[in-house]
């Protein structure tokens, strides 16, 4: 099909391909809403009003928008791959997200990109991708790859590829340190994502000089007003666990809303199928008081924008792609139709086209662990006193606690009576055989081991415990499905969600990650856990960057300082 | 200055250049007004508060906006160089324009848009370039240069090429014709601009998928209101003649603002003086009804970022290019200090900095013409009917009249008894001795001829006149200053305004060029002109794609048919 084709249609001189009739189109241009027929060719709005087609669909006076737009997201979040993830978002009308694959590019590099770029091709769910800007998040641990600004260059050219993912190290660039500045600039006037949690003031102000156009981070009103007066683009995060919408729409005016848009930075799969997606920060953005053509343009029309996008997409307008959503009312935004480039894709929550990628890449193994055995976890000292992760519940910040040990023997075990137990993190990338032993409390296991190989930024395994035997078991359970979650325990392994792409990743539906996740959680909890999404916790034991106290392989680390520091003291 | 420079004074280790204190900024991103401190550095806002700066300038709590952008000039039009327009409209607060040099480029061709981009080069003035889209207007007529896709298509590499400009020949896009589609399509995500006087439904429909992404030809609300819900960005015209804004203000909402943005098209050079340029239109904004903050989003932001620009400019934020401009209030829009790059360039309306361009191009004589004598004014014929063109006052389309006449010795001559003058279009671009003669009514002249090289859109010489004598008395004239105006009486030249660049531009300053003008005017008067401006009504005759009767140096023109015709039947 030409433009030409679309010309002539457009003009009334060949039929359309689809009339979609009685529509009340919301047109976020106009600020109004039209009741009128809407002409599709070669899966681009070219008309309104009265057409021939060749085949029409009457959406009985339900309102047409354009297709919603996540602008910032890690898809592995979810544990899924793209397509799973395009399953599950597609029939709530999602039509487009900004991914960063900022995990398994921790995992694979550049070649984790590619996967992923080549994971979301063909999938009726446009992938746009960023670049991961801080591959590693530091150097106290080992991740799988390094991505330097000469590696992002060459990943500029692909496919999809829009911009840099959000630059966490913030600290970095106010420095005005070289190699990130090198990863800022990269492409002239190609947008770079920022991450600024609690940036203020002249540090704020440095950090947006260097180049920096947007962020996703603010908590509070202040935050956030400050931001956009500086002139960042706002992505207002609606995430699982981080949500901050109720917070922010407060500052949402319809004068300043073309500067705002939504994200979810990260959505659980069981947040995805129970409560939504975009469609789901819709309902909350009205119920807050934003004007629903104000919220359905930051939802449609603000992230294509903002980002530039050739193509016109993110409205219901002449020339522009037909990603649309059939919306029962303006109040529950419930899709009932979706269309991704003029065909009809989901219906009543429901997907009714083939969800899967042109050519599904290769997923290898990613576990890659020397000489785990149980002696290497062993904690040896003569001390008396130790520097133990305490986790703060429902935060990623932990604290630093400084706790009596007794050492038997010269040994120091888990103590599950104290809520003591022992935490490792292992190398699997290069198999090196590196291993990081220290302590924490919180979680409240009183037997068994939970293990993950999802460990931010940098992917290693991670394991907690109450005995050395049962987390020796958990890792082995894990590294023999090629990562995931597990859990063991009397030495056995009990339970496991296998994410065998990269370690982050199932090949299963979100239905059944969800319930296996669901599964894992209620095992955890029959062996102690006292955190609601152990695995989440976890998670984040071994962020370098985070304070106060941190776990990597290279040892224990003190994140207030950004340097390694003794378990004992 | 580097980079590192700016982040350095932005995190406060290093002083600014420049301080602006007590300022009461205009935000456009927040949509809100903040009383602070602006700190520049390197010729960009760095941050806001409190800074050590070289150099600190009191504002006293006067309001700060950036500087005013014209998304849409013809600069020609003012007559003027891009130097001395920068003179008259700089103080005025406009720091940035959108020219289309479709003029100078319908003379010069290629080289004319270059000329363009030299003479405005280093100027306190920034001017980005559109490329004209339809040189020449028609085969009706002879310019001086065709730019064919393949040409502009070099151009777009020169220094402040922004887009594509004003794509006048709707009805060759509608039809989907090759030539003009490669011209729409020549950069993918470079801007194209329309103009679509009065097109609707399915042939506006047509022309926006086309690949158009702006207006500024609506004259109704209603117009305007299908155009930006179709998808187009809207540049609302408030020129010298066109005036839009009063009938256009009211579909303007602040959540559609962002959509529409100010431009001037054509301003005469007094009206620069006397009124301003988007200052003028603020004024009349914000009396028509629109918010202050959302009338400075029009005229500062919005243009910039529908052009993409890759710089950040437009706002008064922290990265983005410090033209800004100091307004007395958000009523007036006086401005008390215009500032460019960090540079105070203009203070209570006058220039303060040099404003020539770095290198002044060459000038060179584009009167080219041959043959030029009375005997071939004269009209012969036997019938005694004549196609007159009739003036419609106070616009641009043309009546067909038909008129009876009373051939002598076979020679029908001017008539000024009825209002029945001689018109002749003379070709000057290639020496090829065309020439087109008819009549004309509606110019009241009672005796003398009026000449012009400014005509639209060839610019070729166009004369008028009561009598053979004055009217190659003007001509020659004109020739002889190579172009520009002239008024000829009793068979010698009576008054000149000079315009030798390309025969469209004076070298002189705006008050000289406005001053020179109203002689011209007041001559015309005195010799019996009924028309205003007879300069401007003349300088539109030879349009040969308005309706309904033209002049072309290829003769007589049926617009409306897009044929030539006889002067007689």
């Amino acid at each position: 099909m030409t433009l030409r084709h679309r010309i002539d249609v457009a003009a009334g001189r060949t039929p359309a391909d689809l009339l979609l009739t009685n529509a009340r189109v919301v047109s976020v241009f106009a600020d109004s809403i039209h009741r009128t027929s809407v002409a599709i060719a070669d899966g681009v709005v070219v008309g309104f009003g009265d057409y021939r087609a060749r085949r029409t669909i009457d959406l009985k006076g339900a309102y047409l928008s354009a297709g919603f737009t996540d602008s910032h997201i890690h898809i592995e979040s979810s544990l899924l791959t793209p397509a799973a993830f395009a399953r599950a978002v597609v029939p709530h009308g999602t039509t487009a997200v900004v991914a960063d694959p900022h995990e398994i590019a921790n995992v694979e590099g550049a070649a984790g990109v590619r996967w992923m770029i080549r994971a979301s091709a063909g999938l009726p769910l446009t992938v746009n991708i960023v670049l991961p800007s801080c591959v590693p998040e530091s150097n106290l641990v080992t991740s799988g790859a390094r991505l330097t600004a000469h590696d992002l260059k060459k990943l500029t050219k692909l496919p999809r590829v829009i911009g840099i993912g959000e630059v966490m190290n913030y600290p970095a660039v106010i420095a005005g340190t070289r190699a990130i500045l090198e990863k800022i600039r990269l492409i002239p006037g190609m947008r770079v994502d920022g991450h600024a949690p609690g940036l203020t003031g002249k540090a704020l102000a440095a950090y947006i000089v260097a180049g920096i156009h947007s962020d996703h981070e603010s908590t509070t009103a202040r935050e956030a007003r400050e931001k956009l007066a500086d002139g960042l683009h706002l992505m207002i995060r609606q995430g699982t666990t981080e949500k901050n919408l109720s917070e922010l729409a407060s500052i949402v005016t319809p004068a300043n809303a073309h500067r705002c848009c939504f994200c979810s930075d990260d959505r659980s799969a069981h947040d995805l199928i129970a409560n939504g997606h975009i469609d789901d920060i819709l309902r909350s953005a009205v119920a807050e008081g934003i004007a629903p053509i104000t919220a359905l343009q930051m939802a449609t029309n603000n992230a294509p924008y903002y980002f530039r996008l050739k193509r016109r997409t993110g409205a219901v307008a002449i020339g522009y792609v037909a990603d649309l959503v059939v919306l029962e009312n303006l109040k529950n935004f419930r899709a009932q139709m979706v269309f991704k480039g003029g065909t009809l894709v989901a219906r009543e929550g429901k997907l009714v086209v083939p969800c899967t990628p042109k050519q599904q890449p290769r997923v290898h193994n990613s576990m890659h662990v020397k000489g785990l055995a149980a002696e290497r976890l062993v904690l040896r000292t003569r001390k008396r006193r130790a520097r133990v992760i305490r986790i703060t519940p429902h935060q990623i910040i932990t604290r630093e606690e400084i706790v009596d040990v007794t050492p038997v023997n010269g040994i120091v075990a888990a103590d599950p009576s104290r809520d003591l137990l022992k935490l490792a993190v292992i190398e699997r990338h290069r198999a090196s055989g590196r291993m990081g032993v220290g302590l924490v409390r919180g979680f409240g296991l009183k037997r068994g081991a939970l293990a993950s190989s999802v460990c931010h930024d940098s992917h290693n395994l991670i394991v907690v415990g109450a005995s050395d035997v049962d987390m020796i078991a958990a890792a082995r359970a894990l590294i023999a499905s090629g990562g995931g979650f597990a859990i063991a325990a009397g030495g056995k392994k009990r339970a496991r969600l296998e994410l065998p792409v990269a370690g982050l990743m199932s090949n299963a539906s979100a239905e059944v990650v969800s319930e296996k996740l669901a599964d894992l959680n209620r095992i955890a909890v029959s062996l102690g856990s006292a955190v609601d999404e152990p695995f989440l916790a976890l998670s984040f034991l071994a962020l370098s960057v985070i304070p106060e106290l941190r776990l990597t392989d290279r040892g224990l680390v003190d994140a207030r300082i950004m340097k390694r520091t003794a378990v004992f003291l």
